[in-house]
Formats: structure tokens, C-alpha cells, sequence
């Protein structure tokens, strides 16, 4: 439905481009009561987000999309996507330990918004769209995106509470590298077979009783969501691709 | 239904009626992290407010209805209402400006909230009265008065950052007028056309690429908007014009 | 449905849980532009929440909620948590009047929004756990225990506002009394009918000339509202008596 709401109404199909992207920005500004329209004051990865909207919807004959549906291409700025959901981790994590003090709840809640923000207000950003499917959000069904990050969040606010006898620099190396090791085999085997799947299923089992049936569940979830429209995929990775190159040129 | 829910449940009633007085308010306080309940705390603001509230929905025989249906008032308090519309975007317009140093798109989008916000948050003040339209939100079709909000934070925003060469006091008078002007006679002729319907049509196609038919969507979607209850509008516009006289006795 | 979804995600129904019991913190935060993740850094009371609801939901054989749905145990934990709804509604009026000196209107939204808030924001809790009912919101349909702290924080800002001649202490204990005495009742007589139904309709006819009926919709909905699953609401209660004999350990 997202072409239909691009030829009907721009300014929505932007503002909801937009949620997507700065989702995480949003969603952790709103949990430390900071002023949520803050990513709009960073003139430049508005400007690069908006482009590459621009391009993907209203560009002739589709140039953009099919331009990104070229498979090595899309592998690397899937790479990059993931690299840049490390630093958003850790500066969401980083940004609520200087809020609370050691609240380390706190400190998973918001590095988890940061990195997956965009997935968790799902809901919000379909009413934009004039879309409701209250029976789905990532609370219910994480796709593996969400989930990853979840145990990203953990893992590095166990780093630094001190918990994790692991070097900082390490740990986000580690990471990064499990995040897109996975993902390229994700895209390269087209398969949504979560690789937490058997561990989720065990702890399941362990903890809440569960029976072998609710990692199925999961697992669809996750198919679901990665056969969603590849172009609009696409088109959020290559803005976080280009976001990242920027970043690395400013820095 | 807006009756209906008015017999059922006062509390929620009200509280309709005070979101929509005060979305813009509300709107631009969440946007800026600064305490929604605020408008709350203009205690005459509120009681000016809730009186008209009490009069429309409780008065017998519907006087107070019947009273604001006669035409050359209603024309009175609408284009009163359109004079304060000014006021609050330059007003939300400072107000970001303090916040965030030179961030137009911030300027924008709070001028924006501040003087469109009843419209903007429409589908959460549908839901106090229990009400949930998914399908129509300001976003997608959007309505006059919330068109010619944005175009106005626009113009005021270029202003002041300098892009406009044109004296503030003057811009103001103009847009007032303007939107004075278009509103008078849109209710005198009855017509949901937009003045901007051809512009719109002409940017839609060189920009988007779109077809001719979006801007009849958006036509229906204002005329429909601008045919709802009178009653309830007259007391929104009528509301509006009290504040203005009382803000102007008070300076 | 909650025991599905507990049973399908894990994550959605804890978070679903926290929000019920710590919704009138997260709520009152939000109004006052506070970081509504606040209360994720009180550690204990999580730990204690989460272990009730851990309790609740996995329990082997239901052991738990069999244990608590013992009358008088659940009589006791039902007292405790009215308890603690008075200590609510007056810390978060003072919390409300260090923002804003003397606005009443605040004092008692605040101290309403903390007293009652896991009832206030019911919608979205429901969200979270997939159920989207936009037609039943408390203001609607207030059930009983959100009309009774409406009344409270009314009556508890008048006796900040020293409109009220009585000492603060007396106040709260002869509100926890009626708080007490009435849930007890209604829990043994399994009544439904709000001591207020009288009054209201008396209020309703004179106001805003309301016939007999919307008394009867009302009792209806507190009806359903207290039909609810029994076990889920020992665990609130439990939870919150929990809370307050750790609070009485600290103090």
C-alpha cells in the first residue's frame, strides 16, 4: 500500500518514510523526555533520508529501485545497516547512563529503542499511513532485527556495567560482525530461520513452560517481515548506507 | 456521535472539546519535551472554554446552537478565529526558535502543530470518544485549514530566517487576511474548493509525477470535513473568539 | 486472551504487566514531561513485580493464582493496594504543584493520571498485547476505582489549595477508610453498584439533563470491568502489596 499512499498523499508517505528511518531517534528522545523533533534539526541526514525518499517513490520507470535490487549492491548497504545499529546501541546506551545512573534497565530499554526504534513504533508509523493491524507489533511477534538488537542491548549494558570481562572495542567488533555475518546469509539463503531459534525454544521451554510451537510462530513473524516490499527495504538501507559514508567523511 | 457520547459521558466529552481547543498546544509541548498539561494551567483560558462547551452541548432547546447558526455572527468568530491561527504559528514559531538554534524544518513542523494541532491529533481525539477511523488522518487527506497552516509556518519560517524579504508585521497582515478572506468565502459559497487546488494539481505533477485525480481526493476529503456538524464548528470558532477578546483585554 | 499471549511472547505480557502496574507513573510523567522510563530505574520494585508476574503466568499447575484466590488473602492484598492509591494520588499532586504553582487543574489531572493510570492508558496496554478496543475507554465507561481517585484528587487539591478545612492527615485517613470499606464491600457483596450511582444521577439530571439511563451504563461497565479474569487482578493486587510492605521495610 505504500505506492498508493505516495501517489495520494506525499506529505504523509514522507512523514512516515521519515519515521522509519529516525524511529529509534524518536522513540528514545520520547523515553528520556527530550524534544522528539530533534532529528529534524540535523539538516544534512534529513536532506540525504528525504533524497533518497524522493528518488525511490517518484523516480521514472522505477530507475532507483531496480538500480537496488542488484544483489551485490543490496549486500552492502545491508552491511552498512548493520554496522550503524552497533553505534546506535551504544550511544543510546551511553546517552540514558548519563540520565539514570546505573539503572541498567533503563539503560537496555533505550539502547534497545535506538537500535530497533523504527520496528517497535511499527504501529504508529502504519496510522500515518492509514493503516491499523493492532493484532501485530514487534512486542508480539519480534522479527529477528528487533531481536538482535534486544541482545545487543543486553549484551553492551552488561559490558558496561562491568559485568562482561570484555574490552569495549571488542565486543562491539564481535558484534558487528555476527550482525552482518548473519544478515548476509540471510539475504544470500532467503531463508528467515532465526539462529536463535533452537536457544529461544529451549529457554522456552525452561522458563515459561512453553511447548515447540511458538518458535513457529516467531519464525513466520520473521518471514513475513523480510518478504515485505524488497524496494522500500532497499530503500532504507541505502539512507542508512549513505547516512553512515556522510558520518565517516564529517568525522 | 458526538451528542451521543455527550449523554453518556460528560468527563470524556470534555476532554474531546479541550483537545481540540488545545491540540496545538498539546502537540507542540510533546514535540518540544516540555509538559503537555500546560495549557491546563491558564485557568481563565480553560473556564472561557468549558463554558462554551457546557453551553453548546447541555443548554435546553439548543439555544446556544440555534443562536450561532445565524450567519453574520458565525462570519464574525471564524474570521476571528483565523486571526488567532496567525498568532499561534508565529508564536510556536519563536518558541522552536529558542529551543533549536536556526533548525527551519523544526520551526516548521512546531509553527505547524501549534496552529493546526486539533486537526493533527484528530484520530487520538476521536479515540476519547471512542471512536477510531485508521483510514482518515490529517496527514493523508489533508483538510483546508491544516493546508493553509503549513503553507503559513512555511512562509513565516522563510521570514524568519531571512529568506523572505519582507517585514514581519507586513507578512502577518497579508497571511490574516488571506486566511480571512478564503475562509468568509468559503462559508459564504459553500464551496470546499481550495484556492490551492490548481497549484497543487501543477506541483503534484512536477514533482510526483501524479495524475490529475489526487486533487479531487483531497477536494472530497476538505468538503466532507467542512460539512460536519455546524453546531459543533460554531462552537469551536465561537470558543476562539472569546479567547481572542479576552487576550486583547488583557494586553 | 492474556494467558495466549503470554504463552506466544513472553516480552509482550511482561511489558504488558509493568505497564498495568506502573501505568499511573508513566502516565503522570509523560503529563509533567518527565522521562516516562523513570520508573524502569526503581530496581526493587521491578524485581517484585516481575517476579509476581513471573509467579502468576508460569507457575506449575496455577499454584499461585489457586493460593491467592483465598478470600481473605485476597481481601487483605485488595485493602493494601487501596492503601497505596491514597499515597499516590497525594504525592502526584505535590509533584504536580513544584511544575506549576497553584493550577488546580494540573493538581488534579496529575494526581488522577498517577492514582489511576494503568486504567487511563488501558488502550494502549491492550495494544501491547495486540487487542485494539477503541469503542470501551475509561473515560467513557469509568469503572469504579477510576471514578472514586477522580474524586480524590479533587478533594486532596482542595485541601492543598486550603479550600478544604481539614488537616491533610485526616483527610488521607478517612479517604483510605471509604477506600477500604467500599472495595471490601463490593468485593464480598460482588456487587457492582457504585456507592456514587445516586449521586451521579442526581448530578447528571441537574447539570447536564441527563435521563435515568447512563447511571445503568455505567454500573454496566463497572460490572464487566470487576467480572474480569481473577487472577490477573489478584496479581495487581499482590504486586502492590508487595510494593508497600517493601516500602514500609524501607521507610
Amino acid at each position: 500500500g505504500a505506492v498508493e499512499v505516495s501517489v495520494r498523499s506525499p506529505i504523509a508517505c514522507w512523514f512516515s518514510a521519515m519515521l522509519h528511518c529516525f524511529g529509534g531517534s524518536v522513540l528514545s528522545s520520547l523515553m528520556l523526555a527530550e524534544p522528539p523533533v530533534g532529528f529534524l534539526a540535523k539538516g544534512t541526514n534529513i536532506l540525504l533520508a528525504s533524497s533518497v525518499w524522493y528518488f525511490v517513490f517518484y523516480c521514472p520507470q522505477d530507475l532507483f529501485c531496480r538500480c537496488f535490487a542488484f544483489l551485490p549492491l543490496r549486500l552492502l548497504i545491508a552491511g552498512m545497516k548493520e554496522v550503524t545499529r552497533t553505534w546506535k546501541i551504544t550511544g543510546g546506551i551511553a546517552h540514558a547512563d548519563s540520565h539514570f545512573k546505573d539503572a541498567w534497565l533503563v539503560m537496555i530499554a533505550v539502547g534497545w529503542a535506538r537500535g530497533a526504534g523504527g520496528g517497535l513504533i511499527s504501529n504508529f508509523e502504519q496510522l500515518v499511513r492509514g493503516v491499523w493491524k493492532p493484532e501485530t507489533n514487534e512486542l508480539l511477534k519480534m522479527s529477528y532485527p528487533v531481536k538482535v538488537t534486544l541482545i545487543g542491548a543486553v549484551l553492551f549494558t552488561l559490558q558496561h556495567s562491568q559485568y562482561l570481562p570484555i574490552a569495549r572495542h571488542n565486543l562491539m567488533f564481535l558484534y558487528t560482525i555476527f550482525l552482518v555475518v548473519s544478515k548476509v546469509t540471510m539475504m544470500l539463503t532467503r531463508s528467515a530461520a532465526s539462529p536463535f531459534a533452537p536457544l529461544e525454544a529451549a529457554l522456552g521451554h525452561m522458563f515459561f513452560g512453553l511447548q515447540k510451537t511458538p518458535s513457529k510462530v516467531k519464525g513466520e513473524g520473521a518471514a513475513s517481515s523480510n518478504g515485505s516490499s524488497v524496494c522500500d527495504q532497499s530503500s532504507e538501507q541505502h539512507h542508512n548506507g549513505v547516512k553512515k559514508r556522510q558520518a565517516k567523511k564529517t568525522e
